[in-house]
């Protein structure tokens, strides 16, 4: 989730470009030590490669940046086709789902189609700034670090169906162990609170407009469920209670066979992370759980999740 | 499918060890060129990815060959289990149709093996050749031959998903056009025959053991069917006609939207061939239809399939 | 949807008595007509046999007034894991989808049992009529009266996929035409609303509690759509804009090929009904069109649906 | 499966007459003491509605006897549409499937048409008897039978889903226990056999035409295996045991959960049938197995199944 950020008529040109490379930068420091293969992998279909998101997001800064020129000539024809994210294949095979097919473009052609991009892209801020451009520029750095969570989370998922467990990262910082202290109810807001960004600044479509909310009397944690708490849902038996879901939740747990934290052990004492598999510390939030678990547990401590409004005008106050 | 070769105890060392290289060496040979995603993918749950043949072949030597012995150590402990056809993954994901989501070992860790496997292969054969020994490699070398037929079709299919169409070799030999000769039936073999791999030289089990058959009286075309006469099925209606399709192959028609061959376009002027898009040559036999396609199109004819016992009587004999 | 009653306590017994009868003589009228086999078939897995709607209702005040007391033996042992809701059949079969399945007991079972379950119930209000009783009774015909409304839509469903297309009633009363006055928007309440059922006075569980809501400037329609102006939106190719549909919803047009309401003709001129085959009348509401249907109507029409809080705060107060 | 028959031509009017009313008497035999809502269920997608079978094999008679006729009327318009047997429903659902959906016509409807049929066809029998229409009752009589088999199978199925387990038959014939006697392999005919039904009689399309059959030598049980011997597969293991069974029906036995035969209960003690649940009589024969299920037998055994022609050699000579 953005925070809102300065407004965008402050960049210089070049704050903006040292800004658009460092996240960029980031992006290939993501597949820093991954193998071709790891790239081209689509392990789910709600997943996608990273190669896909790599060309992507490079796709984004060259339609709406640099596609905006009437005399624009595309780098690679037919890229657009494969790499915006409303491309619909013809007949019975789901385009989203067969991201994953699409051996070539390769990795060393989607590299040196960022390289290009890249090159075009500081030419053009060098030359064209203006509110416009600083616009479209920072949101496609918004939506290319959107993407970088997603990369983190779509190589988790293709490691953990790998029987060898790769390791993504030999040394990943610790989960924060902000959920070792004492749990404790804190008054949420009530009444009438602002809801949405702020009129100035960076914000995505979906937090406009700005708007009222009635938010009742509630209390929130002081701080996230921790492992060996969800890990006591987990032994009381709560992934076969079905008083405990929501319908459509205790639907999926029956179809998919779920019976803890997707990637937790069967004896629910390591997890698979992008280090590895390690022990589950016990004192770090819970994590990689979907809404219906973290629902479901809600009700089993007795307790309802907070919505998004009372979860936001905490945030933001905070 | 194999033909009939001299028996085993007539090789030389160094024929044998030619032999092998030569086998070993067209499966490299038909990767040349691909990327190591194209080797990664997996278009199909019925498909393979090349890098999958690619360890599996060399598998089948080290656990036949080098495994036999009683204080063997396999190269690389776990490789076993990714790379013989029976692996079984745990959970829910059927392990067939997972094979594309192993991204590690990488296509160059493959390699690394294929050649190691060799290495050790070779100074076995060097060493230890004896009529078992003899028998196994010929064994392994017949299955990797029938693994590169797998490694074309698959890379074949991978590729036509592609909206890009890639080319897999840019001068691929036509097909033969036997099947330009006028249509005429011959009679075939009636009566008792044998039927069945002789005692002697190499057989897959599936070709033993030798047996009689009887074959009624029936004639035999001389020639393939060619792609103009099954495009005249096609636009006959033969796609939509139940009466002419086994129960099970409508099905199949109806769930899949079948209404040409897989790898023809709408206009049934051009197929996707390992050389690329191509318009279809009329005279050439009709390739990439299934089982139940052929036996539509021969009830279409007014004809039948030859049983397989026919169709060996005559292929043998000729 | 129930409306708010006078208080329970205000019922004499004969009033008592004569209200449940009337509503489950109801009931049987809904059957009058139709033949065991219609009372037996389920059409699909969201719809249940008029058959078990009768034995439900019944089980229910069978269950919760009679079957509350120490030494209650029920008038048919296993019934009642046939008839409560939350059957669950042991193996793969789901309960709620078989309930089509079972013949046994027949619709003249059903019949005696409602008997034997009315007489009993009769009874028991005459001797032992007190507040708790009264408001369990006043809860049971509030629950058979859901049922009829889904005993109507069961029935429609079921005749519809008869491609003989059965009349329920020759005579059915028209829809209302309310829809034909011309279309105007009038402003619904703003600021904060009670949302909820008061206290006195029945209601059911998901009424309640009385809670506020905050409800932004809004205009509702003064009239439900009518078919007319449904019947443009089809026309105008809504059924094939993914643009107009939320993302659940466009799946389900497409996975179920939704090209108009359900149970309109192709050529979008009639409609099948409890009266059988009828032409469409343009200036009725249109109905049996789904949450997704009505959604991207609404946004075709450059409106959106009005919020549950928004409905109800304006119907409550009309 | 027919046996065959003396040639039509001996049969005499009254004869005729005599067996069409026997045959046709004896499916509503079956029937009898049967309700409106067991006649209208379809317990899976492969069995068929009582009340389907009783209007289809009706249907065939008026089809193929008098509507053989130029100037014939049917006597129900549309029925020939519901009740032969490629009626192809227009749109997603599958006509075959959803024959339990039809609750019109009704049970008593079928009956009604059955008897003005049954008055035509004795009518015109009377009147018009040649070889043609002899051959075509034939035809109808035996087509009758098969469906008389269907008819106990699919009420099987249909009781056998209802929780409350039906009683068809209050005394059903015990099977035989042919299987009491020692197992021992009695030598089957080998070298060549004639196969199919003889010219004259009445036999199936499927039948014909005779042909020779070679068969190699091998031995048949003297019995079918009983239901212990069976047991002792089920409890050694064999339906989890992936080597005993052919490739689809492995996958059959794991995508439906097969773990033993589908009427036995879980301890492997008794059996659902037609006179309700009963002890497994351990000399029995084994009975509602599939082909799989059979075929895995055999194996487990050290056998295998016999092929059709081998089998047929046999019967028939016996």
């Amino acid at each position: 989730m953005p925070t809102h950020r300065p407004a965008i008529a402050s960049h210089t040109t070049s704050s903006l470009i040292a800004r658009y490379q460092r996240v960029r930068a980031q992006s290939m420091h993501l597949v820093a030590g991954l193998q071709a293969e790891d790239c081209q992998v689509q392990s789910m279909p709600d997943a996608s490669p990273l190669k896909w998101h790599l060309a992507h997001t490079s796709w984004f800064f060259e339609e709406f940046v640099l596609g905006a020129r009437a005399d624009y000539t595309p780098l690679q024809p037919g890229w657009s086709f494969l790499f915006n994210s409303y491309y619909q294949a013809v007949g019975p095979m789901h385009a989203r789902a067969s991201r994953g097919l699409l051996t070539r473009p390769t990795l060393a052609d989607v590299f040196a189609y960022r390289a290009a991009v890249d090159e075009r892209i500081v030419h053009a801020i060098e030359r064209e700034l203006d509110e416009q451009l600083a616009d479209v520029i920072e949101l496609g750095v918004q939506h290319e670090q959107q993407h970088q969570e997603l990369m983190l989370t779509d190589i988790l998922h293709a490691f953990s169906v790998n029987p060898w467990e790769p390791v993504f990262r030999a040394r990943v910082q610790s989960l924060s162990r902000a959920a070792e202290v004492p749990l404790a109810f804190v008054p949420g807001y009530e009444g009438i609170v602002e809801i949405g960004a702020p009129e100035d600044g960076f914000a995505f479509d979906s937090e406009h407009p700005r708007h009222l909310s009635l938010l009742h009397p509630h209390a929130i944690a002081n701080r996230p469920v921790n492992n060996q708490e969800f890990r006591e849902f987990v032994r009381a038996g709560g992934y076969s209670d079905a008083s405990l879901w929501l319908s459509e939740g205790w639907s999926t747990v029956q179809r998919e066979g779920w019976q803890r934290p997707m990637y937790w052990s069967d004896d629910l004492e390591t997890a698979f992370t992008l280090g590895g598999r390690i022990p589950i510390d016990p004192l770090a939030p819970v994590c990689h759980v979907s809404f219906f678990e973290a629902d479901a547990y809600a009700r089993w401590a007795g307790k309802r999740l907070p919505t998004e409004m009372e979860w936001e005008a905490l945030a933001v106050q905070s």
